[in-house]
């Protein structure tokens, strides 16, 4: 059918499943040929096809409520419920977000991005619910992987107790982003098997009628057999003690089997588990054969071989360089161990699993563990290194504060994906480190310049010994800058002078030095003389250079790729009044907003990060540093 | 015996039961004295006399590790490990901590204060003790609440996964701080129950074997058949399923029981849990028999009656008074849900929970969870009242940031046990909230003056519709003053004018505003007319007020208990150099360092938040106002 004619899922009710074979099919297509083109989750997506419309014909959204927990398995959603002429936008700047958004459809009525949030906004939804006597169906669909996030286990213990109605979908395809782990992965494994063992149902009930004596000398043992043949035959005995009704397993891409099971899950009452077995990337080889995670999310890709469109000679991603040289360090410092939370791929770890299988610790989607685990090796003189996305540190932020820093424990932590991210958008950009890190007592923070100092702050971290450490590093490559053969370390809180200049200074880190760079040159013909000053360390200030800046009475500007509000300008102007200073300072970066996807460079014209703006910051500056100062 | 002579746990391998059980009534009449005059943990405290004493004897600390969860049920194993003697001072001003705490003892190998974080610390510890090829026992101790925290429930499910050596001890008390709830402390109380079957365990052996026919047509069905009575024979299938071992339920008062399991816990491979019963309050009659949460910590009180010994007349507690109101407005507003994260006494939600039981809800230490819940609800058009502390509300930073305030939801945060909290210390002091929550986009953040702006306060964050909006206020009591009868809304992002100045002005909010006024009235003394402001919205700021103020070129001085990066005193820098202001502006908070414990007022000497340290930072200003601006 016309993908691009459905305006909402009521056309759904009245297909056969025939008809609905056919539409699952035009649906694989439809993403196999756009995604091709703007890149996106493609095997998420192609997972959950059937599933998405079983849902869509079984209940009746906006009314009933999917929650698609993470949100990047909502593209066929997004089809059925009306957007599938804005899929040439998708992840584009002011296109189709690749995640749920509620300003985009009335049926998105929850948004995510980070993972293990829609159990617990599902419980909030259903308490609404029956607090105003309405009918209707909460639905949250969950990943295997995002089921292990912590929060989601608090909803699952919480949820099972109140016993309100509330159908949980688990989408198990083994794998979220990365092979799953854990001893839930292993539950749900022994769970995907179990029904091999069903037909035997009928057989045993049989065989128990023939035990002699139940119910008579053993009477008192008698409910706790029923729960012991209950495990037999209901293989979801894990669910079932949390609370919960099991239903399934199930197979994802049959629909007269998820019609039945679903008809039976709107029938029952109290909180649901249906546990739906789908295959990530169904319908197109490339990603269905995928077992690492590269067809997780892609960019552009040729549809008949599953190629990769990648650009030529690209200089090395960023995470790989900082995993690249941890290894280095790890050959010759056996006190490095390396963990992460579910990215080993993101992060670039596969070597390090591969050489020190013993010291890299994949714990799952579970940054808080993940911190606190890094917290627990460095109190026995080990060297943790935890690779985490910025965004997704946010998760572990107490742990931050009160396991690693309290303890002053010498973690060191790469914040990878830090600044603004792009395609995935708002709840994505890594954009609040700085000001979330900052604050907390003990924390070293930096950012390097390019990746040669950044493979020197790698050795800086792990040699330091003084307590935790953060480099935070951008999305994307390097610029193919020549490597210093040996590592080196790097003074703790010292900045370093990058261009000489009289008439004002722009401090600055990280991806913004170029921009500023270029803006000194283009102020340098108008006849102003810029100094720049790469400020590698957040925290610790170089308070030593900045006080000399101070007292030359210089106008200050400080460029940020991270909120304004408690980032490094603050840092800078808090040392600067802490010190009785009154300098002109101003300060450039992401204001208070969240930002939502697009490219890099469109996000930052968008917030005037660009070398034009810092231009014109100077004009004012210009003026009155000339009235207020040299005068 | 003397306890004061102990200096190590050693003493313990030499006794035998009826030494240890006098050791045990010494230990107890010693904290019910002691705490008696100090105040602190008393009912988990001597809920695990007989546990501690046990450990210690069965192990060897400090090479076998023992990590107390939480940590307020460590004063038995601080007794045991030398620190008898040093019990008068507990909880005071440089005086024992009420936590492990590394410092005082090679016996305190992790410092804890929130929950949930024992189990990923022993993780790490098992991990580099394998690494090192070390032989010790890690014992992570964690209490039935506790267990349902997000991060706890990750640790098992990677634990479970790993299957490294790690012994578990669940000290399940069926109360944490209030009553557990969830489904977890469903699945403990049946196995509490269950060893009532075990003595059918041989006679169902000898059923078993009658069944004919098993291993013929069934013998697909062997492997399941054996699960299943696996789960009858073993209690603990729930934990058994996530890989660990269950061992018990065994008296955690019983000496024998406990060392029987103990040692079969040593000898047993992979991760174990070990469900321990306890009482709490176990042999002091007033704590005994608490049923809500009481004799969880109290201050000092009389040993013979269990009178607690409080403060006659004292004006009504801070989070009571936001209770109130909250109830208050909720009898006109079916709307307002509250939800607290195992809090209910310590928010003083009893009065709301016994109104309104459909519209309180205490999900368990599951402080994400919480959080979440509230946007849920707030998505319905329901208005959540989230009751955290603002220690804790750190659990919830990403929550905040992705569900609450990314969605704009109309949410209330109460932070309650803002700015210093005294005795608990470190891990408690709500001074970071204001660097966490002011940077995230739509959040607004105030807080009152005193009581009565509190009550109009909490009834402006109900009324507001336009997105998250937080109060944060302090631990203890009001300062009595009058209420008005009705309420009224603070319009957003207002200040005012406590007392008018010419010379200089101090701008602060909350429990710093009456050591200003009376700074302000020392230094009238010498001549300086000092304005103050009742800065309490501390986003968004009073821009009008405050850029009227820029204007004259006083100097300002901002005041703050809570940390100087990124606090509020920044915000004011940030607005004054956004707008290209370059007044003086001093700042004085919490500096950048963990505040231990002691009385908030012999902290706030300590790092210099007085009245006198206020007349002092004029002394300079006041040198620099007149020669920098009046000249």
């Amino acid at each position: 059918m016309d993908l691009l004619s459905i305006k909402d899922p009521s056309f759904l009710k009245e297909m056969n499943i025939d008809q609905l074979k056919e539409l699952s099919s035009d649906i694989r297509h439809f993403l196999i040929e756009n995604l091709s083109k703007t890149g996106g989750h493609i095997g998420p997506n192609l997972g959950v096809v059937e599933l998405t419309i079983a849902l869509h014909k079984c209940f009746d959204s906006p009314k009933d409520k999917f929650i698609w927990d993470v949100g990047h398995q909502s593209y066929v959603h997004k089809i059925l419920t009306g957007r599938a002429d804005q899929f040439s936008t998708l992840r584009q700047y002011q296109g189709l977000s690749g995640f749920p958004k509620m300003c985009e459809s009335e049926h998105d009525v929850w948004e995510t991005g980070h993972s293990s949030t829609s159990l617990s906004a599902a419980m909030g939804m259903a308490i609404a619910r029956d607090l105003k006597g309405e009918k209707s169906f909460i639905v949250p669909i969950i990943g295997d992987g995002a089921l292990t996030g912590g929060m989601a286990l608090e909803a699952l213990n919480h949820i099972g107790h109140e016993k309100k109605d509330l159908l949980v979908v688990l989408n198990d395809n083994e794998m979220s982003i990365a092979p799953n782990v854990g001893a839930l992965h292993n539950i749900l494994g022994r769970l995907r098997t179990a029904n091999k063992y069903q037909w035997a149902k009928d057989e045993l009930e049989n065989l128990l009628k023939k035990i002699p004596a139940v119910g008579g000398k053993l009477a008192a043992t008698a409910e706790r057999l029923k729960d012991s043949m209950k495990y037999f035959l209901v293989s979801g005995m894990f669910f079932e003690e949390l609370g919960f009704t099991y239903l399934g397993p199930v197979d994802g891409h049959n629909y007269e089997a998820l019609f039945e099971q679903l008809q039976y899950a709107k029938k029952t009452k109290g909180p649901i588990l249906l546990h739906v077995i789908t295959k990530k990337g169904k319908g197109y080889k490339p990603a269905e054969n995928d077992t690492i995670g590269t067809w997780h999310g892609t960019g552009q890709y040729k549809i008949e071989t599953g190629d990769l469109i990648k650009p030529v000679n690209a200089p090395p991603a960023w995470s790989k360089l900082v995993s690249d040289t941890v290894l280095k360090l790890a050959k010759k410092d056996e006190r490095i161990v390396a963990i992460t939370p579910a990215m080993p791929v993101g992060s670039k770890l596969e070597k390090f699993a591969e050489e020190f299988p013993n010291r890299m610790y994949d714990v799952g989607i579970a940054e808080q563990h993940a911190a606190t685990v890094a917290a627990g090796l460095a109190t026995q003189d080990m060297k943790p290194f935890l690779a985490i996305y910025s965004t997704f540190l946010q998760r572990a932020y107490d742990q931050v504060v009160h396991d690693i820093c309290r303890q002053n424990l010498n973690v060191f932590i790469g914040i990878d994906r830090a600044g603004l991210v792009g395609a995935d958008g708002e709840t994505h950009q890594g954009v609040f480190d700085i000001a979330f890190l900052r604050h907390i007592p003990n924390m070293v923070l930096m950012m390097p310049k390019d990746e040669n100092e950044g493979q020197h702050m790698v050795n800086t971290a792990i040699k330091y010994n003084d307590g935790p450490i953060a480099m935070r590093f951008p999305r994307g490559n390097g610029y193919g800058v020549p490597m210093d053969e040996a590592l080196r370390t790097i003074p703790i809180g010292t900045w370093e002078t990058l261009r000489e200049g009289k008439d004002a200074a722009i401090l600055t880190f990280g991806t913004t030095i170029p921009m500023a760079l270029e803006a000194a040159n283009l102020l340098q013909k108008q006849g102003l003389s810029i100094k720049v000053i790469n400020a590698r360390f957040i925290k610790p200030l170089d308070e030593k250079m900045l006080k000399e800046l101070l007292e030359t009475n210089m106008p200050i500007l400080t460029i940020e790729e991270a909120v304004l509000q408690g980032g490094f300008g603050s840092a800078v102007l808090e040392f600067a009044h802490s010190q009785k200073f009154t300098n002109v300072i101003d300060c450039m970066g992401i204001p208070d907003k969240f930002i939502e996807h697009g490219s890099v460079n469109e996000l930052l014209r968008e917030i005037g990060l660009t070398k034009e703006e810092v231009v014109k910051e100077f004009k004012p500056f210009h003026l009155k540093y000339k009235k207020g100062h040299d005068i």
